[in-house]
């Protein structure tokens, strides 16, 4: 293997050179935060057929007494690759996991499972944690971004460059030296993939990517430990990423650009509604909207989202929804939920809203029509406006340009604590006080010398 | 999930209406040879690195009491994805394994050690292995055909459609029914990877991919099993793998055209020269030019191989060959060891070779050129001319057009029993008559009602 500078080695190695102590408090405290976050997400998607099918794979192909749990699942101990599998899949299926705007993905459903399973499979301190997870960040997200929306129209990008994230945190927890970590990112990287075709027929091909990923990244770092070669250059090699998945107009200088001065952790997103991330700002204008200027959702005559083409790109698959989880990604179905209902959080999303024909009339009357002004700011900006004529002839507009939960109008402790609690009683924790008790020993991450287990019942 | 008559479907349903007894004797035979070449190939691979790393990781990450074996390693005992994972990666690594030329990807070190490892698993017997890996094969074979060369300019498609073939296997030898096992199918595609960038810096990736595909597999078809529901129509779909995984023109008949009369096993070649596949045609004209001209290495001012565009593509990353490995995709290299030693088998490429100043010399005066009417033939034929100047001014000429091992000169039995023999003492094996031994138990295969284990020491 060469040891050629290219940026990723760049990376890789301003990787090495972090620790929790150089780590700024407000990057240490929103990892902590993503952390609560996505442990609630993982509770409350731990019951979902592509989860079970999941573990059901693990207890199958891993061994029966590993050092890693599957969160929600406490008498299940498997091997490192199996847990990251299933925490991976079970922290994406509900839909309200992070997400980081310039990347176009969501960074946390990979980085949190893996960096959990690792760090009980090594017994890395609460501080390591935190800066592996920094790290898997960093990769994930800066890889994103040098993909780029091109990359985005044909992939999913949560799968193709978190399993770099995923070996990165790998990586950083089981102290690969610079070679062996630029060789589990090649290997990493030649085994990106997750196509967007499940997203016609409402199959489970995104909690697969989502879970695959966390594994795979897991293989590359292990086996990079054991001198597996993986090649030098695979995000901007001639055959590497760039060129060869999708039509792209990579940026290279993302990869390795203001490192230490912006923090891809500090850029991401909570996810206040439970639907997918391109509603969002259609939604909340819609909720603005129809508080502000008194309007009911009876009195709809027609419902216009103006939005950028990622957005009519990835929701115009979805049909009607037929599926909740699918619901989630017609931008049709989440307004009249949220015109309806007030909200668009987790349990506003159910099986008899399916059949709700209020909501389906409702549905009927949304389009979404392509802004050039608002998608020339996408990906580094999600914007959006609505306007709604009503049945008496008013036409009223709505923009906006930060949702709640980014970083701009970011969570309190409070508001996480508040919606991870949600997500516990979505996924029937039977013992709420231990749930909220593994909630405080997040907050104190740092102060604990070995990642204990998490799960509950 | 839709059970609309896609053609996936179709060769699905075709998969499940096959059973041994239908099988064409040819079919059966052929499909045989092939796994004794397989299993030799894994043998001669087990020591090196990437298997070795991987063996690890599967003694890390999976169960130490398993139902399934890894070829040349007797102590181990697995579970399938991990069985299937190293075998995959062991039976690529020499370069050895067979090639289906239409589809311009290696069947084989895919089919074998995924059936191996799940026929371990659920006790199938010596017919439903035969069926399962024809069924394999087609699914591998017609997708690779189906994408074609402007697919196999990015991706690996031995990884990228192997994955399916796996899937196919596997499915097949669960008895998943029809729903199920599109269902698997749908899974593997949409995580369908393997990039090229590997060749540029001689590393692993290329093992990675086929042991990965064969894991993937696995996965695809035992979560399906357990209700995890993968997209109806990965292949043909929008946002599918046709669409998505290059700038393609896919060829849909390919999927399901000719069922039950064209057979992709019948169709595929055994490698007899120990390099890529894409050195033969020009490697055999040049053996041909030298001894029926009576030109010996040393004589040689030039040779000029003429050849098609994704030989050049795929060959031209390779350098001059730094690794064993590596110095089997350059056309130069081995061109050179095949006129300096008139063969170029699994015993002329050597770490010795790698500096020696003849060999190095002679690969200095080889260029590759791109000739339309060869180029336009590929990939349904991989045609070759070779022209070599002399040192006394004489200008020869040889073309191939079929080479050994291909289906118009396919090897005996006692060939590949031979060429088995000289992979088991490439690989060390010990106990030759055990090897034997296992080779005659397979040539008796459908009378054996479960699959035994083959590993010898």
């Amino acid at each position: 293997m060469t040891s050629h500078q290219t940026r990723t080695r760049t990376l890789v190695e301003w990787a090495l050179s972090l620790s929790y102590d150089t780590l700024p408090a407000d990057v240490i405290n929103r990892t902590k935060d993503f952390f609560v976050d996505t442990l609630a997400c993982a509770v409350a998607g731990r019951d979902h057929i592509a989860v079970t099918a999941m573990l059901e794979y693990a207890k199958t192909m891993g061994p029966a007494d590993g050092k890693c749990e599957v969160i929600g699942f406490s008498d299940v101990r498997t091997s490192p690759a199996f847990a990251a599998l299933v925490n991976g899949a079970s922290a994406h299926v509900v839909e309200q996991d992070d997400l980081h705007n310039s990347s176009v993905m969501h960074p946390a459903t990979i980085i949190y499972p893996t960096a959990l399973a690792v760090a009980q499979d090594v017994g890395a301190s609460g501080k390591e944690f935190i800066t592996a997870c920094v790290v898997g960040y960093e990769f994930a997200c800066r890889a994103g971004e040098y993909l780029g929306k091109a990359h985005y129209e044909k992939f999913h990008t949560t799968a193709t460059t978190g399993v770099l994230g995923a070996a990165a945190t790998t990586a950083y927890l089981l102290r690969l030296n610079a070679d062996q970590f630029v060789s589990a990112i090649g290997t990493a990287g030649t085994q990106a993939a997750g196509l967007w075709q499940f997203l016609l027929d409402a199959t489970h091909s995104k909690q697969v990517h989502t879970g695959q990923a966390c594994a795979t990244g897991v293989f590359s770092a292990y086996t990079s430990a054991s001198g597996l070669l993986g090649t030098a250059d695979i995000l901007e090699g001639s055959r590497g990423m760039g060129a060869a998945l999708g039509n792209l107009d990579p940026t290279p200088s993302a990869i390795d650009g203001d490192l230490g001065k912006k923090w891809s952790v500090l850029e991401s997103s909570f996810k206040w509604h439970a639907s997918c991330r391109h509603t969002h700002p259609s939604a909340d204008a819609l909720l603005a909207l129809l508080k502000e200027d008194g309007v009911k959702y009876t009195d709809i005559a027609s419902i216009t989202a103006y939005t950028y083409k990622a957005a009519i790109d990835v929701l115009g698959l979805s049909g009607e929804g037929k599926t909740v989880h699918q619901s989630k990604f017609s931008m049709g179905f989440v307004l009249a939920v949220a015109a309806k209902k007030g909200s668009a959080g987790l349990m506003d999303f159910t099986e008899a809203d399916l059949v709700d024909p209020e909501l389906r009339e409702l549905q009927g009357k949304v389009n979404m029509v392509l802004d050039d002004d608002i998608n020339k700011e996408f990906p580094a900006r999600w914007l959006g406006r609505v306007v709604v004529e009503t049945k008496d002839g008013r036409t009223l507009t709505r923009s906006v340009d930060v949702v709640k939960g980014d970083p701009g109008w970011t969570l309190t402790r409070e508001e996480i604590e508040s919606k991870a609690l949600a997500l516990a009683k979505y996924g029937h924790v039977q013992d709420i006080p231990a749930f909220k008790d593994a909630v405080q020993r997040i907050w104190n991450l740092e102060s604990q010398d070995k990642i204990e287990k998490y799960s509950f019942a």
